[in-house]
């Protein structure tokens, strides 16, 4: 079915107040789908469906999967007694992703609403760092004693909430503190007799509550787990980060680094309002101007040659442009490689190397055919040679200023992509114009 | 510890054949680390390392986690009887991803002495076609029949191979159409003497084997599953892909998403010999040099005002370079959404007209910025104008054609980040000149 099918039919229901109906479709459809039909209703029917919902626990997972620009509006249609329904049912690890999205004022107000003993949670909770694994973690990680047996375990997790997501049960000894995990599968293996402290992987990986949420995913993708515990700087057991956060902090990582080659800020989302994102691009769009000038500035040293062969100033962009996407290309290789961990130590050199030698190559070959193409157009050799040097140089220059960038952001303890893009088209255009308009200034008797 | 200092320590053992210490010392390290160091180590000690874990499971673990630019390298230090004994005792669902990546007459070579179930489960499961969900699922999805009772079900668990990954029990009927999932911790919870088919979730979620591996990221990530089982036609179950190999498909997905929009091919990666390289970016930097010279005869038609007014020349690079970097925010944002399933339907609109909004504000006030100064630097009030005319054009044409592109693309059922970021550089290059150039030839006797 067509998307924009999808959201009649839920309209439809939604205004018939078919809960039952709804329920079932908005189940089948999953909740991020949900969560964007809700976002595509008119408020009057956003409202309905918040209203038919309410009672649902479905609707605090639509809720938590609306992106957090669209979240603002749709709690709008709420009154702080739903709102409070709704906070008081949520599993421990959401209630504060998603009062975190409120604005501060409302959140006083909701927390004070709460009972105590999840307004305590909350508040510890909300100490932590932003994107710190204590932050994100499920703080109910189930736990047994070393000295408990198998069947014991066994009847830990029968009586625990069965909306709690269970992976491993952590062993702890007496005050706390983290010993060994013991996998699911391994409880339906062992004889029920046996030990805990028998049965449980020693030396358990961990994070620390203080540690980014990024290590975390790190622990969790590279060991292949299915969730890794949180402890305090005593090595007490704290919380949990499981696989399915993983997956969300994976992707958000992702589009940062995008974000950050682009010169966009985080919160640049696709439904934030328009004045905002505006003011947000301004800020990395005035560092652009700066640094254009610089370009313009490297051209203005070669004014007079431009008034003597106009022609110059046709093939800058293609200088620049080859330029700056050769650069992009190189900046791009090597931020994933960064991301993703795959080099460190002596192999920078030889991937710089590598970008220089490709720069060379491809620039010689696309040099070429500017030059060839250049001189049969404007009927003169020189301006073919000296395009086809510069091209080759400023691709050079491409390659290597495009892994340098990152490498260079990172020995500075910054996000290797942070405005790397920016940065690395500056490099390009200044150099390629030098170049360019350089060697033409040098040959200018020959290209008049 | 530092890196080259952990090289350094992992190199002694190996030399001093200290095979206990050494996966002592690598399993603490963990794989992808390993993998890291092995890729460091001089040929001699690669080869040495190689023998001393032979023996050792550890070891297909790190050679899978070689990036796969690396693996012939290591590999040929390998007999084909060594490669045999590594390949014989790898779980099913890698000695495929293994074999993939060797050399074709190899492959073929090493298939033949292989045992036959293997050998033609192997053949089975390369008949999928490239990523897949058949080509990368686990061939051996855990499974019962719905008339077990819940004891036999854990009896199955436990005798299963130990180092089998099982998330979910599958339910299937007597021809092994897929009925239902059961996870394991609702096996632990349930009354051992009922039905499976009573505790089963009925309904389950597959992906067809056939669907693209992403298919079965998004169900997971979405569902937040820890594995989904993969069925043919006609609903037989098949095999599972588990929530390791989604975060391997998520990351892979936005390296893909990043080399799409430079333009780079997925292979293209960090340790592929220089010459590979520069062939395949060859290809794409020759398109581009098409588009480039469809920005440099956009200059050439101007070049009569140029000739007469030589500060346009300066002014150029900065026109084009901020609608490059304003179109390319636009883009990023867009593509980002796309690729995360954020927008759809009417979004589309408001999403454009955001855009090309932000993109006039910015451009107001960077132009602004710029008419300034040029009016000072240059001393003629009309060169500014015509700047602030001509870069809030061609910002608000960066915002457009930064969302347009993607979703044009999308439309086309191309992937939406194909080579767009050089798309949209040629746009507000073209544009950019266009409206530039264009204005100052209008306004020419106020310039000069």
């Amino acid at each position: 079915m067509h998307f924009s099918k999808r959201v009649e039919f839920i309209r439809r229901l939604v205004q018939a107040g078919a809960k039952q109906k709804l329920v079932h479709a908005l189940e089948k459809l999953g909740t991020l789908q949900s969560a964007r039909i809700l976002r595509q209703l008119r408020a009057y029917d956003q409202k309905l469906f918040l209203e038919v919902l309410l009672a649902h626990p479905l609707l605090d997972q639509i809720l938590l999967d609306l992106s957090y620009e669209a979240l603002p509006e749709v709690l709008a249609h709420l009154s702080n007694e739903q709102l409070i329904t709704i906070l008081s049912r949520m599993p421990s690890d959401w209630d504060w992703s998603f009062l975190e999205q409120l604005p501060q004022e409302k959140q006083q107000s909701l927390l004070e609403q709460l009972p105590t003993t999840q307004r305590e949670k909350i508040a510890k909770i909300s100490q932590y760092p932003k994107e710190s694994c204590g932050e994100i973690m499920h703080p109910e990680a189930m736990s047994v004693k070393a000295s408990a047996l198998v069947e014991e375990a066994i009847q830990t997790i029968r009586q625990a909430d069965p909306q709690l997501k269970v992976f491993y049960l952590y062993v702890v000894d007496e005050e706390g503190h983290l010993l060994g995990t013991v996998p699911l599968r391994s409880l339906i293996r062992e004889n029920p007799e046996t030990l805990v402290s028998q049965v449980m992987l020693g030396n358990p990986i961990a994070v620390r509550a203080l540690d980014a949420r990024t290590k975390a995913a790190q622990m969790v993708a590279q060991n292949k787990l299915l969730a890794v515990p949180v402890v305090d700087e005593a090595h007490h057991l704290l919380g949990v980060i499981t696989v399915d956060d993983v997956i969300d902090i994976v992707e958000e990582q992702a589009t940062e680094e995008m974000y950050h080659m682009a010169g966009l800020s985080k919160d640049d989302r696709i439904f934030a309002p328009w004045w905002r994102t505006a003011r947000k691009r301004l800020v990395w769009m005035s560092l652009n101007l700066v640094t254009a000038f610089l370009a313009a500035s490297v051209v203005g040293l070669f004014q007079q040659s431009i008034s003597k062969v106009v022609a110059l100033a046709i093939f800058m962009p293609v200088v620049a442009g080859m330029g700056g996407n050769g650069g992009t290309q190189s900046l791009t290789v090597m931020t994933r490689a960064l991301a993703l961990g795959e080099i460190g130590g002596r192999e920078v050199w030889r991937v710089l190397t590598k970008e220089v030698l490709v720069g060379l190559t491809v620039g010689a070959i696309t040099g070429l055919a500017t030059g060839l193409i250049a001189w049969h157009w404007q009927g003169n050799f020189y301006l073919g040679f000296v395009l086809w040097l510069a091209m080759m140089t400023n691709m050079m220059i491409a390659g290597f200023a495009g892994s340098m960038i990152p490498m260079t952001l990172r020995t500075l303890k910054l996000d290797p992509a942070l405005g790397s893009g920016v940065l690395v088209t500056t490099f390009t255009d200044v150099f390629g114009f030098l170049t360019f308009l350089g060697l033409a200034t040098l040959f200018l008797k020959y290209l008049v």
